[in-house]
Order: structure tokens, then sequence, then C-alpha cells
């Protein structure tokens, strides 16, 4: 496994795969790598030639006053677990080498960035939108793989991708989740051993939802009310947002007339949890 | 020569011949081809195994009110000069071709497209980076073409490429002229016989520029409102800008250090005309 940190030198290893014919798949990840992030790079190990996984704490997507600083890093340990799950090349550049010059272009998804997480975190997915741009540019892989925890994420580059006819296949991989059921996350390191249960109410009030839609509740309120209360339950926990909406393009839905993302993002402590589930599938 | 009207199809052919080693250019053009886009395409086919041309009247770079609709077309002399000239492929795709599937992705490039032409036309310069973008991912040519006598596009559509790190050279072409010094656009059909001395006021008002720039005149004020005067005594043109600018930013010098560009758009009649020169080189 080799580590490149400028453009110029993963591009040259990447088109010397690719002029042998060889296929690419792309893991972009922002580091400190967990279970989540494994299963990204095993699926791109097994279904690509070669696996490119890029780490980088990406600033732009960063709003002032969020935890850019100390967002948690350990390039040493990424490295060993990446050579151990076999993938081909790491990118490792510095925040100048992807944002020297003086960089002037916005690539901004609009209505889906601005809902959810967006609203409480207005330049985020500007900033991956432009960074997930750059990383498909230099990389130009056939496949880039994206994990579902970030759904958000997901469905709004799965826009881009398309509206920029970007030739690549996104692909989304299910929420890896511990034992207990907390959705990994690198995030989770903020969260002291007192949080821990609140942290949980996450995922039991997705599982909550999802038994009254599979018994037939069809009222969007009456599920979001439940999974509140259910959270509420907690008094280290604090709602950002709890909406269910279209798969596709993340509006608010009334009324559950077939697969919905019951989405939910909590303050515990220090940490922003998010979590998410289709339910009434 | 091909025609083809899907991203699925030039994708495809653009695949075949890089798989055999072959180098692309691109040339995107809106059609109704003159001379000015004739010498991209010489130089394209000069310099590339391939070269494909796309023909597409980009509605996203039009504004309310402007000529969308009354935008000069006629496809098939376009073709026929394309052949003479040795293109390969044309690319020439229906508007729901490229912007089916209620498009949400906004490519915009900040400062330099809010100044000059960007201010009479706020939409403009995004809906040019986001085609080109789109031009970009689906032809992803080695080379692309573009006419200085647009510098402001030219000069996004650099930045552009360079903050996404799209993979392509960005080449930009001489102006070409008629024999009268008008430079040459698809919008001088909307000239009427009697608006042509007006028009060449924007080639003689340059000329002037340059003579004062030779001669050592450094005041950007000086050498604009020159400029102005010889434009305005022609009673049919009505000037929207005259700048001079730093010719990699664009941004309004005040003195003339080094090379700069004297950058002019004027309405006359039904046309708006844009012109430009380095000067103080």
């Amino acid at each position: 496994m080799e580590i490149f940190e400028t453009v110029a030198e993963i591009r040259n290893t990447v088109k010397k795969w690719k002029k042998n014919g060889l296929t690419v798949g792309l893991v972009p990840t922002m580091g400190y790598l967990h279970e989540g992030h494994a299963s990204l790079v095993k699926e791109s190990v097994r279904n690509n030639d070669k696996t490119v996984v890029s780490v980088f704490v990406n600033p732009a997507q960063f709003g002032p006053g969020e935890d850019l600083a100390s967002y948690p890093r350990d390039f040493g340990r990424d490295k060993a677990m990446l050579e151990a799950l076999g993938a081909d090349a790491v990118f490792h550049p510095s925040a100048d080498e992807i944002y020297g010059g003086n960089p002037l272009t916005k690539v901004y998804v609009e209505e889906m960035s601005s809902v959810l997480c967006g609203k409480t975190r207005p330049v985020h997915f500007g900033g991956v939108a432009a960074v997930v741009s750059k990383l498909f540019n230099i990389i130009s892989p056939d496949k880039a793989y994206f994990g579902l925890k970030d759904y958000q994420q997901f469905r709004i580059i799965c826009k881009m991708a398309r509206d920029l006819n970007f030739d690549i296949e996104i692909i989304g991989m299910p929420i890896v989740r511990d034992k207990d059921g907390l959705a990994l996350s690198s995030r989770n390191v903020y969260l002291k051993p007192e949080e821990r249960e609140a942290a949980l109410s996450l995922n039991k009030s997705l599982g909550i939802a999802e038994k009254m839609a599979e018994n037939g509740e069809r009222s969007a309120a009456k599920i979001i009310n439940a999974v509140k209360s259910a959270i509420e339950a907690y008094a280290a926990a604090k709602i950002d947002y709890v909406n269910i909406v279209d798969p596709e393009n993340l509006k608010d839905i009334d009324t559950l007339t077939g697969p919905s993302a019951l989405m939910l993002a909590v303050y515990v402590g220090n940490a922003r949890l998010i979590d998410n589930r289709i339910i009434g599938s």
C-alpha cells in the first residue's frame, strides 16, 4: 500500500492503473477509521482491481464554532487498518494541497443541502460537494463508496454526480453499529461513559418508529412524536431534528405511502450524533 | 464525422478512443459557427487525435429577457463546416438530455462571476460553469478550447478547472475579426447594416487604448475615459461597461504595472457586443 500526499502523484498512479485496464474504487474519509469505514473499504476491494482511500479532514465542511480543531485524528492507526484491509493507495493531502491558490468555485446542491443537518450546518454540504467533486476529478474512480449513516450526504452526492454527469457509480453501504446499537462514528469518541445510554436513544427510537410503521401507522407526525418522546426521556439528549422525508429528494412527508427516511440528529454532551432508518417499506 | 445526441453514446465513443490511447480535444460551442469557432476546431484537430465539438444552446446561461429564443441556429451549416474542418464527433444534445431530472447542483466561481458581464447577466456564468463541468465530465477531454473574445468566461473556466482539479488543459485562442475589425460573434447577425460603424467603435477604441499604453500612459481612468469617448461618438452605441482589470482575477486596477485586460461591453441596436484586449504588456 502506498501513501500519496500530492494530487500529481496519486493521479499518475491511478492513470497507470487505468492504462492497464484496471478498475478503481474510491473511499473518501476524514480518517479516524472505524468498522463503518472498514465495510466500505472491504466492499471496494471486493469489487474493484484497485482501491484508493482518501484521508482528509476537510476544513471546508466545518462551520465556524464546529469541531475542526478537535476532530479526532490518528493517521498511524488508519494506515495500519487500511493496509490490513487490502487498500492499494491512501491519498493523504495537506489542506494546502487541496485548497491552495485561493479557490473561488462553489459546488452546491440546492434544496437538499439546506434541510435537516443543513439547517444547523449551513456551510457543511457545500464543503462536502466541493471536496467530493475534487476527489472525483483527482482519482476518476469507477465506483465511490459512502456510508448510509450520513444519509443526507449520500443523497446529495448521488444528486451532484447525476447533475454534473460524473461517470462514477455511487454506492451507499449500510450503517455499522456497535453491539449495543450505537451507529459507528468517529465523533463517538466525544461521548463520556455516562452519556452512552442517552446516545443509544437514537437507535432505540428508530426501532420504535420502524415497529409503528410495520404495524400500519402512516402518520409521520405520530411517528415523529413517539421518536421525540423516546429520546427526550434522556436528560442528556437534546434533539436537533427528527424528520421523516422522501428518501430521494429529502423533502418532508406527512403520510407514509412507501419507503420513507426517518432522519435524526441529537446532541449528547459534546457529540452531535446522527442516525437514520428507512421505514415503511 | 459522427453526430451524437445522447450522453451515453458520445461517452461510449470517447471511451473507445481513450482505450486505444488516443487523445481528445473538446470545443464547446453554442453553434451558428463562424471563423472564430473554426480556429478552435483547427487547433484541436492539429493537437489531438480526436476532436469533439459540442453544439448546444445552453438555456442555463441565458437570463430572463435575454435572447435564448432568438439566438441564431443553423445546425445544417454547422455540421458541414465541422465536417470540412476535420472534427471527429459532434455532440448535439437536447436541453432535456442535459437538464432532465430536475437538476439542483450549482457550480459558481465567486468574485469573478459577478463583475463585468456578470453585473448585467447575474445568472450567466453560473450557467456556463455548470454546463462546462458537465461537458468536461461527459467527454473527459485532454484539452478544451475556448475563444478569448469571451475573456471573462475563459478566465472563469480556467479558475473552475483548477479549483475542482479537472485534469484538462484549458486553451484560449486569439480573437478572430472580420476584415473591418469587428470581433466575430454569432450575435453579430443581430446588427443592421447601418449599425456596423457603431459596432466597429469597440475595436477602434481598443486600438486607441493600446496606443496610449504603448506611449506610457499608466492611469486606467485616463485610458477608460478615452475609450468611452471613442465609443460614445456613435449615437447607436450604448456602453454597458468599460473596465481595466487584472487579467487573471478580473479585479479592477487603477494603475497599469503589467499586462492588463481592457474589457468592454456595448449595446448596438439589438446586439450586446463584447470585446477585449491585453494592453500594457
